[in-house]
């Protein structure tokens, strides 16, 4: 893979413009003289630069890896060739899943540069669930992106020998895998310069994490699930901060993480962020059950988002699961169908408890690691925050050591709608 | 991966006396005059073309792929790129158990040909057990080969960034592994043109494997984890074909099916085949209990194999245990030391019933598919050899369906022992 990282250069707004006023298809869709295009760098996340261009007749928005990340700084390398892995995945995903990415415009391996429709008026779903807003669509949108892009690169439907020569396309993408083995399963449950947490509220918790060894040996099994597991060509980084929504559209961007991975890790990462939206919500709230519509939307949410997730990709392998894996001349006549739909129940199944797993892993590197995310941090009152926060923990901490208890969805949003108000001991 | 196809030629002895000459470290160790050497074509195998050369003072095994299955013929076309994944698996072998494979001297990548020490006096191990010899030092020998090349390519021993490069670069194997996921894992269990078994006698069995749905549920589960666990580097062929020994050396050899897959493939391959070789005794036995011995000492050696590999790769974890999975930065002190202990028993006993099933797979196609072993071939009187076979699938039916009820190896040699009179029924 060409990172060309002789001729890259950190683009500015004039470089920008130069580089841009040479490709004619973007030309003619941004409109107007190049001088005139309005040029702004909004990227809020943490590895990259991100411009939005306007001309006259339209808009695009362009995404620019930096050769470090972006969070820490020019002290933490990492390599530009993401670019090359979130083009590869965006690609397959435009494929698999129409109209729930943005369409690909342009993209220059040695700039590390790629050019997206502008998403408009998308905003971050994250900053929607803050503001309390519900979103009718997401549930459906968002398990036909994760059935279609998880199934359609899967052992059920592609060859042994794709998927291999998959497999090895994305293996070189390490560098993001290990930022998410480091952040995700390793650094909250050890002393880690990086690790922060609402301090001091959260101090006895954060202590506690560290020494429980059914944790950390659940969290090692996860981590070696992710590292060992290549089911299918993964988001990777699929949590609220990576989608953008109207009230009636949804697109999945940023899928810069892309690798073969476990199914439940994509899963997971999308139940874990609405239920951190969901104990989160009790710390928005200006009066006392002001947004009890909103986290009723929210449980419901999660509930569907498995649902509807576990419906649309048996229908899938029902329908179109003709790779190598269970071949369908094993299981021919009545009998064989009726068994075969038995395991594929069982699959799912097994499935389900990785995405508990997951989902609870994604949840305690939000409050104890290096990344946090606005749903807790726009609490101001840090009691208040380490309150949700804490809720979130326990949940998390039940759903990762005692994964089998929880058999269904229900199970999971149950157990969150107990602790809403539970009351936990603080430190400080 | 360059094949070199352009340039490759099937060498006839000639051409192999001439492409020798011209390198100097062969000719010194041949020794000589070229034109003098001894040249013969020796291949037994399925796939490839196995020349040994004798001069005055040395002599070496040449082994050249050809583009085809050499068992099947021209209309089983193969890619001679097995012989770059075999050279690259060979080389690591080396350097992770030394003095276990034969020592590597030459590779040709265009001619797909590779130069090997000549093994002498040693023979295809399973000629020695058909003839009833037994190898006190196999045990010691292929444990220590499999712990160290098993553990040492794993998550346990890797960072996560060397194991995806690992993974990558033995990908494009995979029309090897394709012949693995058909010929084990599928045909037997479906009507396929080239199965075949001890006719008429087993033709109810086959016909009940083909019906027998808990065991196409099996065999699907044991075929997805072939296709996508990849833990380590594995050999890939490990049975007793694939080992040549003398009373006291173990030399493993052909690792062109080498790729990342799951360790339980390679350990229950050595199990399988040991476990085929007791069954097949009774079919040897000129007189009763006349091959006694030998049987015992197979049904130990099963149990060593298991019990020694466990060990040597529990040790090695323990004190190179510096991969990137189960970090020992989450297990400190004498609590974390316990419960990580505890931990790798639960994943050795995971491990083991892994062993059960891919030995169990192992075992069915060597009785109903395309290539069967002289084990049970060179029983001359069919009924005999029928009911040989029939007790090694009786007892691989129940391994690969009641799993969970071998708990440890020698739950499997007891099984073992008590099918050794078991009486079939036979068709015919």
């Amino acid at each position: 893979m060409a990172q060309g990282q002789g001729d890259y250069r950190i683009l500015h707004e004039a470089d920008l413009r130069d580089h841009l006023a040479g490709l004619p298809d973007l030309t003619a869709r941004l409109g107007g003289d190049p001088a005139a295009w309005d040029i702004t760098e909004v990227g809020d996340g943490n590895l990259n630069l991100v411009f939005i261009v306007k001309g006259t007749s339209g808009g695009v928005a362009v995404k620019q890896a930096l050769p470090y990340v972006r969070l820490v700084g020019e002290s933490w390398p990492l390599p530009l060739s993401r670019a090359h892995y979130e083009y590869l995945a965006l690609s397959r995903q435009a494929e698999l899943a129409p109209g729930l990415v943005p369409a690909l415009l342009h993209h220059d391996e040695t700039l590390a540069l790629t050019v997206m429709e502008l998403l408009e008026p998308h905003i971050i779903m994250r900053k929607g669930l803050v503001a309390g807003t519900q979103y009718p669509g997401f549930a459906g949108d968002i398990t036909t992106f994760m059935a279609r892009t998880l199934f359609f690169t899967s052992d059920l439907a592609l060859s042994a020998a794709e998927k291999k020569e998959g497999i090895a396309a994305f293996a070189g993408n390490h560098a993001l895998c290990k930022i998410t083995e480091d952040l995700i399963f390793t650094d909250p449950y050890r002393i880690a310069e990086q690790n922060r947490w609402t301090a001091p509220y959260l101090d006895a918790l954060a202590v506690s994490l560290r020494d429980d060894m059914e944790l950390h040996v659940a969290v090692s099994r996860l981590k070696l699930k992710f590292m060992a597991s290549p089911e299918a060509l993964l988001h990777g980084d699929l949590h609220t901060g990576s989608i953008m929504v109207t009230a009636s559209q949804t697109r999945v961007i940023d899928p810069e993480f892309a690798f073969y991975g476990p199914m439940g890790f994509d899963v997971g990462a999308v139940i874990a962020n609405l239920l951190m939206a969901y104990f989160a919500s009790a710390g928005h709230e200006r009066a006392p059950g002001e947004r009890a519509a909103f986290e009723a939307w929210v449980l419901e949410t999660i509930e569907q988002v498995w649902i509807g997730f576990a419906r649309k990709f048996l229908e899938l392998w029902r329908t179109a699961g003709t790779g190598d894996a269970y071949p369908v001349s094993l299981f021919a006549g009545p009998q064989g169908a009726t068994r075969l739909e038995a395991e594929r129940q069982t699959y799912m199944q097994r499935l389900f408890t990785e995405v508990v797993g997951f989902a609870a892993a994604k949840t305690i590197r939000r409050i104890f690691g290096l990344a946090h995310n606005i749903d807790f941090e726009l609490i101001e009152d840090a009691k208040t925050r380490a309150i949700s926060e804490a809720r979130a923990v326990r949940l998390a901490r039940a759903m990762m050591v005692e994964t089998g208890t929880f058999r269904t969805i229900g199970d999971v949003t149950g157990a969150a709608r107990k602790l809403r108000n539970w009351m936990p001991e603080l430190s400080g």
